[in-house]
């Protein structure tokens, strides 16, 4: 292996730094979480391979992250899935290899790529894709058929933290990353991810079901952090049956679980949880 | 006032929960932070208003958010700033009413408005607006003369997030929102701001100071969460002198924060504060 060769970014990296006491301050190695640009593209039978999503997010189950991601935006179901791979473009900046990621699809994709609504920028008021106003836009949700098994206990809701806590691997090292996991009714953990960005760490475990060949509808995800509105919407675009998060839900996805029949739960802890839908 | 008439959402809402504890369940009323989408329109001499984001946010100092998103994302300087309204286009939806901004700047925009890199989806790898490769140029930041002046004394860093914490209103009665402010190199708080999304609390703390006729260049931004890259970008943006964060940095907002000459302080108490760059 040359060394010009780019080498793959790992989850943390090592740096000094200065810790400032009251009583002086000292150097030491710390960890910190890596965070790389991914750029997403998609390719299907005809069409050339194009870009349909940069995000910032922690290397590693990067193909996951890509395919989590698609299935959660209603671009195609998980059977579509017909490849990931690292995009081998040759106008690529060597540094650039490992962030650029292309799926390719057995068929076109569901629904336009471009037509994004939160945090697009785009020229009218009106959507140029489906010309619908991008505020009500934004609340429109693909969703999936819900989970019709069972649903945890409350005593396992209440366990499922403390559980997920065992797998955070890169959060023990740098206490910068959110974690999601799926689990059983049972409390049986499927799939944990963590990611400086929450949203990936969902997209990851989605994606870790689906390149698995799994159902990523299962009796329950879990989330590090709080539940906000695009997080609600992630878990009914997958159908799965209900949401734990150790933080707080907001007004707009208490909303979006109860009109979904998501039960949502929040503040977990081992001797108590909040059920908000 | 007609009952047809929308209200003015405000930053929680009352829902009735249950708590589950081992003991058994008992039900009582509780709040939520609000969360809605808020969409911003951009207006200059001889242009019409275009949508140029959404996002979700929780409601109020929404002209402080759409003013300092512009500013940060570097479509323009503080001063070209003419005026910040609620929308009233006769086709918004009575429940959009107060979630539609429109800036109105005195000049054109520094550069196009639909020119954006991370979270956007366009159709190839290189932009269509620079043609530069979407991954380098989502690392590209627009930056501002950095503070030249005294920057915070470690007792003081470590002294700002509970002071800040004092001010978090929204967060006293429902754990659901993130804070930043603006602060002296002395420790005087300038602005403190809420929202369930971090980086609308900091672009609402550079809308409150631009809008004050203030320049948002100060000695310290604060903020309650953790100091990924996009925050570190938001301060590099506006030139403040040092970023301190509850929560832990990434490697790159580190990298970014060395390359630009902003203090990096993350993991505050008020006995330790870790210095990162």
């Amino acid at each position: 292996m040359s060394l010009d060769r780019p080498r793959r970014p790992g989850p943390t990296v090592r740096t000094r730094v200065r810790v400032l006491l009251e009583s002086g301050e000292r150097q030491h190695e710390d960890r910190l979480a890596t965070e790389e640009p991914l750029e997403i593209r998609l390719a299907w039978p005809g069409a050339p391979a194009r870009r349909v999503w940069v995000t910032m997010r922690t290397p590693g189950h990067d193909f996951e992250l890509a395919a989590g991601w698609l299935v959660h935006e209603g671009l195609c179901p998980p059977a579509a899935i017909h490849g990931v791979a690292y995009c081998t473009d040759v106008s690529l900046a060597p540094e650039e290899e490992f962030n650029v990621v292309t799926v390719t699809l057995s068929a076109p994709p569901l629904r336009e790529p471009g037509h994004r609504h939160v945090g697009q920028s785009s020229g009218s008021s009106a959507c140029g894709v489906c010309g619908k106003d991008s505020v009500s836009a934004a609340l429109d949700v693909p969703s999936s058929p819900r989970w019709t098994g069972a649903l945890p206990a409350p005593s396992v809701v209440r366990s499922l933290p403390a559980l997920i806590e065992t797998h955070q691997q890169v959060f023990d090292r740098t206490g910068g990353v959110h974690a999601a996991a799926l689990t059983t009714a049972a409390g049986e953990v499927l799939v944990v991810r963590e990611d400086v960005g929450r949203h990936n760490a969902v997209d990851k475990v989605t994606g870790a079901r689906v390149l698995a060949g799994a159902d990523p509808a299962e009796a329950c995800l879990v989330v590090s952090g709080r539940a906000g509105f695009e997080l609600v919407q992630k878990a009914v675009a997958v159908g799965v049956g209900s949401l734990v998060a150790v933080g707080a839900p907001t007004s707009l996805s208490v909303r979006l679980a109860e009109s979904s029949g998501l039960a949502l739960y929040g503040f977990t802890r081992a001797d108590r949880v909040v059920r908000y839908a």
